[in-house]
C-alpha cells in the first residue's frame, strides 16, 4: 500500500477522515505510525497529498488531509481482453490498474471456458477491490472502468466501431501480421486473446472492424507476461 | 507446453527420442495425437524443428526428431535481482525465461527477509524445471544461467565489475535518477531491487561500480509487473 485511497465516505469534515479496518490496519502494522507523522494519501479520482495523523487508537484513525498533486496520467489505451481464467483474473486487474489502464472490456471468446464467466471474482465489489489494490499499489487514484461483454459477435459488430473509433486499433496475435509498433503516442484499442489466442474467424472480425494484427516475435508469452510487455512497448514514457 | 523440449538423455538413437511423464501426458491429453502426427519440438540448448509421432503407448512416445531453427536471439541483458519472496520467485523464474533472460543473477539484499534464502525452489533442479516451464512457454530451447549470491557487498565490489564490463549498467530506482531509457540495443547489466526498493547505501555501492539510477515515473510497480515493464521498454523489438 504506498497510498491511502480516501473515499468521499470517509470524510466527517472537508479537511478529516477516519479510516478503520484494512487501511487502518496496514497503518498501525506497516507503517508503525503515529499522531503527527505524515502519510501519503490521495482522494480516489480526485488529487494526492499527505495527511497527518490526528488521533489513532485501535478501532480507527483520523487525519488532517491537504490534497495539492494530481495523480499519474492515465495510459491513452482501452484495453479489450478476454476474459482470464478466475485465478489469473485478481492479478491481470491489479498489474493493469497498476500500469495505467483506465478502460477495460473483458469480452467471451472461443477459447475462453464458459465457467470463467460464473467466477465471483467478476462482481462489481469484488473488481472494485483488486482496482484498489493496483491504484494503492501504483501511487494513483483514478480508478478503471470495467465493462463485461459475454457475446463476441454483437460486441465487435455493434459496440466497438463507437467505442474504438478515433484511436489506433491492433489485435495482438501471434501469428502472421507486423511486428507490434513501439512508442506510439496516440490514442489506442488493443484487443488480446485468452490463452491459445484468438480464433481465426474472430482474429477476421476483427480486422474487419478496423484492427491490424500485430506480434510480439517468434516468443509466445503468457497473458500476464504479454500484457505489461505490450503496454510497455506501446507507450515506453508513460 | 508450445514447444517439447528434448533432452540428450531422451534420444535412444540419432534422431528418434522416447519420452514419459509430463511431456507424454501432454502429448496424449493437449494434443490428443496419434502416431503420424507432426509436433513441434527442440532440443535443449539446440535448435528448434518438428518431431513426427512413430509410437505411442500408455507408457512413452518416440518420435523422430528433425530440426533445423536456430531458437529466438537471447536478451543482451544481465539480470541482477534482490531475491523476491518464494511465493513469487517461481512465477519470475518463468516469467523471465519465457522473456528471454539468460543471465540472472540472485542477490541479497537488506529487505530481502533472510528466510527466503531457505527455500527449496532455490535448489538447482527447482530452478532448472521453471526454467524449463518458461522456455516451453516461450518456444525456445536455451537454458539461462542462474546465480545466486546471498552476501550484497562482496558480490558487488569483487564480482559484479567484471560480469557487468562492456555493458550498460542501470539500476531500477523509483527515487531520483533519470526516466528508464527506451530501446537501447546494446548489452546493458540491470539491477532491480526487492519490494521497497535497495536502501541508499545499496544505490550507492551500484552506483560506485558504475550503475545509472533509472526510473519508470511516478508509478510504482511490483517487482513482478516492473520486470517486463523494464524489459520491454529497453529490448522493444526483440
Amino acid at each position: 500500500m504506498n497510498l491511502i485511497v480516501l473515499q468521499k465516505h470517509d470524510f466527517i469534515s472537508p479537511n478529516r477522515v477516519r479510516l478503520s479496518g484494512r487501511q487502518l490496519e496496514h497503518i498501525t502494522k506497516v507503517h508503525r505510525a503515529a499522531p503527527g507523522q505524515q502519510l501519503r494519501v490521495g482522494l480516489l479520482d480526485g488529487q494526492i497529498g499527505s495527511g497527518e495523523i490526528v488521533t489513532l487508537d485501535e478501532k480507527c484513525v483520523e487525519l488532517e488531509v491537504a490534497l495539492a498533486i494530481d495523480p499519474p496520467q492515465p495510459l491513452p489505451l482501452t484495453l479489450i481482453l478476454a476474459l482470464p481464467r478466475p485465478k489469473m483474473l485478481k492479478r491481470v486487474i491489479q498489474h493493469l490498474t497498476a500500469l495505467g489502464v483506465k478502460k477495460l472490456v473483458l469480452i467471451n471468446s472461443y477459447r475462453v471456458e464458459k465457467s470463467y464467466w460464473q467466477t465471483p471474482w467478476l462482481q462489481e465489489d469484488k473488481l472494485f477491490e483488486q482496482c484498489l489494490l493496483g491504484l494503492e499499489q501504483a501511487v494513483d487514484t483514478q480508478m478503471p472502468e470495467i465493462l463485461l461483454r459475454k457475446r463476441f459477435k454483437p460486441f465487435v459488430e455493434d459496440e466497438l466501431p463507437s467505442l474504438s473509433s478515433d484511436s489506433r486499433k491492433l489485435v495482438a496475435h501471434p501469428v502472421g501480421g507486423t511486428a507490434c509498433p513501439v512508442d506510439i503516442k496516440q490514442p489506442t484499442t488493443l484487443a488480446i486473446g485468452p490463452e491459445g489466442g484468438f480464433i481465426s474467424y474472430e482474429v477476421e472480425k476483427l480486422q474487419e472492424a478496423g484492427f491490424q494484427s500485430v506480434h510480439l516475435g517468434p516468443r509466445i508469452l503468457r497473458v500476464e507476461t504479454a500484457l505489461p510487455v505490450l503496454i510497455s512497448r506501446l507507450f515506453p514514457a508513460f
